[in-house]
């Protein structure tokens, strides 16, 4: 496994708060990640939350943005904050639109060339950052959870609900709920996966539930004020989640838009459903 | 006066975050600044803390990265956060250098040629954006509080301690402790006021304190891994205030360094302190 260099670290509640960089073998490029390690993390090993970001967004907009290190450093968790996608690796494209390419992973396998390549978001989020994390950093291998925003919400929800053993706690605020119905999703879909639709549906946080619900309880906050409801479908979600009896606990958050200002002012309750979880 | 514009509004713990624009006398231009508004002014009008930011920063900065919304909207005070210059008034060079012109307004009255026809941001903050938030926004003039970061550190300690009267409590971060002595605010000081140093003493935080100290109590936080010591020059303010009688919390923070990680650590315990002093 390539090792973790530090690219920047400050302290903030008393804890650390580390931008990493390392060698991706399922992305085949340097991918970097941010850390948050609460206080607790000097002692012994701690619980991580990850946390999966939207489009456009690197590893620092969570970070900076959410005022989430001060809830993380009281209930002693780790954050573990990845990047959307690979980054410059020379895909004609890749930069043109801000939903395919760099910053719109998706999180999911991309099967198309020259996607294939490097987009291995989901991967590379499941399988290798949390291996380099569990061997590099002060982290509980067996407590994780897992979050996130937009895009990222998708990709929490996608994951957590796939791979329900692996998370004790799945949570989204205002989530691509139906991929392969979405504005926001079937430009990325058809790129990294192929015009197959049915292709799509494994990366459909609606379509997984319906096929196969989960024994968590997801918890999701959604704006009523969000300008990218049409895009979001939360409907298509709370359906599937009724008819395959999926468990949800579901939030409308009025007056609330889409941005960062709405997610920092609901992360200390996401925080708390999960590090009850991780106990 | 000129009307207030709202460029952006978000929700945020149940308050208003709302970017404004309008025509400024004192700069000559349109200005822009953020306020942060707590449940309580939908009640009835609110202290308020203005905040001073620092090289580079707009507005924004602050807004979006100290996390300070959540302890306002508990204290039942509002933000008032100004950019740090004039901008786009086409003097030439105003964006050639970070710490002369756009984003570097230092809180002076500019005297010079060209500088003088816009940088007047010592009168913007202290009148006329007062006199804007106090007409336009539900803010009781009789009570606010002022603080800021770094070369805001400065402009904070500067505003309140040559007008005690004005400011119920006076705080700083990291601020530029002796900007006539300081790599940061020298070239600045030499453009907005002439080569005389004698002049810049006005604009001097230790200077003005030796010849006349307040009566409040500043507080001050210093990150003591900040990468920019020398050209803060803490020193200098401490001296001053010992020698001048000066009543001065100042507090290190071993580890921290200077940038938004360290202040949304000890933002609360700033705005706690404004708020004991605004009730």
């Amino acid at each position: 496994m390539s090792e973790l260099e530090v690219v920047a670290e400050s302290r903030c509640f008393d804890g650390r708060q580390i931008t990493y960089k390392h060698r991706s073998a399922a992305c085949a490029c340097t991918m970097r990640f941010a850390v948050f390690l609460p206080p607790a993390a000097e002692r012994g090993r701690v619980p991580a939350v990850y946390w999966l970001s939207g489009l456009t967004c690197t590893e620092e907009n969570f970070s900076v943005k959410a005022g989430a290190q001060r809830y993380a450093a009281e209930l002693g968790i780790a954050l573990v904050i990845p990047d959307t996608s690979p980054r410059g690796v020379n895909i004609p494209g890749e930069d043109a639109q801000i939903d395919i390419g760099t910053g719109a992973g998706f999180y999911v396998n991309a099967t198309q060339i020259p996607w294939a390549a490097h987009y291995k978001m989901y991967d590379y989020v499941r399988d290798e950052l949390v291996a380099v994390v569990n061997q590099s950093l002060p982290i509980d291998p067996s407590r994780k959870s897992i979050s996130g925003h937009s895009m990222g919400g998708h990709g929490a929800l996608l994951i957590g609900t796939r791979n329900p053993e692996d998370y004790r706690s799945v949570s989204a605020f205002a989530p691509i709920a139906a991929a392969s119905k979405s504005e926001w999703g079937q430009p990325a879909l058809t790129a990294y996966l192929g015009a197959d639709r049915t292709r799509w549906l494994d990366y459909d946080v609606s379509a997984v539930i319906r096929k196969q619900p989960s024994h968590h309880e997801l918890l999701i906050d959604q704006g009523m004020a969000d300008p990218f409801l049409e895009r979001l479908r939360p409907a298509d979600l709370k359906d599937a989640c009724r008819e395959a009896g999926q468990k949800l606990k579901y939030r409308e958050r009025p007056g609330y838009d889409h941005g960062y200002y709405f997610v920092s002012t609901f992360i200390a309750e996401h925080l708390q459903f999960h590090a009850a979880a991780l106990r």
